[in-house]
């Protein structure tokens, strides 16, 4: 565990990054669960997976947040009325910030997110079955081979695992990329490009992780590193959890119209013309 | 109470696993709830004590995990700055880690797992009636005995107490697969097959228990012994009672799908193909 201190402006960065992660997973957990009656039926497991999603984070990040809260604290007390310039904090509390969370997180979110991706499809039972066998041991093992990654000081031990953690991660980009293509052929054409937001989506937070990983095998470390990782991983969070679960919402709204002319006119927003 | 030690690692993978089935017990429980409207009526009341005994057990799994964290308090201080290899957890609270916690949840839950097991599966009155009159003083009793047993520290009264204890559990286990085998010859193929899931669930998980409480017998004490019981415990609850109440939920849903067929046609996941 590195020891360094932030400066008022650094802590409060994170303090406030950690809360607005935290705020966004309960709004979107309460939101997928309340507009559960405005999809069909069989949409609705999807939104539930996406709500459950948003819920395991918003605990995890009560949690973060609360262990940074006590790890660090306030020090130079004495200038601290004078002069918010002055304030510092330093990691102080034995526990430590607790960063395990984030895998536990991960290891829980990772797989429902891929889950929900292909449930929202109501692709035909074979085929949804096939995909999910791949797609969630995959991730699991994508998650738990990044751990001792993450928890190793030397660089060569960082690389290997990080490395091994990537065979799985390519292998769910084929899965998505290519296989998933092919069996949603049959899918109307507005949810195709949903489905290929949701692909980029994906790839482009998912992309945070590695980097973040990375930074200190560039001998980026210290605390602008803590706080660029803090920032990066909660914001790629949000993205891939709660604008992830909006999407969702989204094309099981444009399935349910496609499918049910009588939800069509209930459920769309237009007020019938009055002539 | 023995006096240990724990490392860092071992201190963060106790605090990481204890948070984990806390974090599995109560998005099990809210999800549980959620989907009551995805199964017809008859089934509800297995789901609505599945979800039940994730929240019993989340309270449990909150006690404990707040139990642990005063109970352990880092030591070597002036060296946490050096390394956190240098990092140690002493067990100093008076209070001590409750493990009682953990025997109040099972005799609390145990019943109302067997309790929801039968429910799903919607027998004629007087079967169900017969059964859970046997299953559920059988295992109030198992875990009764079980209790002095875990407080005794001689090999011998540990070694009787248990042995009492495990005169329930086989009785348990005659009922389970020999019993219930006989009344529920009726239920549907996929349904069959997922009861026998259902049972080995049962068998393998609570086979973690004994295992762990044999522990001292063999002369397995200290950290390491506290470490593994902890995760065995840990991991074994979110099995027996998370992914227990998935599986209830999965019947409840297949049955509802055999029983109804418009509930089958509303809520089943495929789309109509769209000829």
């Amino acid at each position: 565990m590195e020891v360094f201190e932030l400066s008022y402006n650094q802590f409060q960065t994170v303090y406030n990054v950690l809360s607005l992660a935290l705020a966004s997973m309960l709004v979107t957990f309460v939101f997928l669960l309340v507009v559960q009656g405005r999809v069909l039926a069989r949409y609705r497991q999807a939104l539930v997976v996406s709500a459950m999603v948003c819920l395991i984070a918003a605990y995890h990040y009560y949690r973060i947040f609360d262990s940074f809260r006590h790890s660090f604290v306030a020090i130079d007390a004495g200038e601290l009325a004078a002069s918010s310039d002055a304030m510092r904090y330093a990691l102080v509390n034995g526990e430590g910030f607790n960063e395990g969370y984030r895998y536990v997180d991960w290891l829980l979110t990772v797989p429902l997110l891929l889950f929900e991706a292909i449930a929202v499809l109501a692709l035909p039972r074979q085929t949804r079955k096939s995909l999910l066998m791949k797609l969630i041991p995959a991730s699991a093992l994508m998650i738990i081979l990044g751990y001792p990654g993450e928890l190793a000081t030397d660089t060569m031990a960082k690389g290997i695992w990080g490395a091994l953690s990537t065979i799985p991660f390519l292998y769910i980009l084929y899965i998505l990329f290519v296989e998933l293509t092919r069996a949603s052929k049959t899918q109307p054409e507005q949810v195709g490009k949903d489905v290929n937001g949701l692909r980029w989506l994906l790839l482009a937070t998912w992309g945070v992780y590695p980097i973040s990983y990375m930074f200190p095998m560039f001998g980026f470390e210290g605390a602008d590193a803590f706080v660029a990782r803090q920032v990066g991983y909660s914001i790629a969070d949000i993205l891939a959890k709660c604008l992830f679960g909006l999407l969702i919402y989204k094309i099981a709204r444009e399935k349910s119209a496609v499918d049910s002319p009588e939800f069509r006119a209930d459920e769309m927003e237009e007020a019938p013309s009055s002539k």
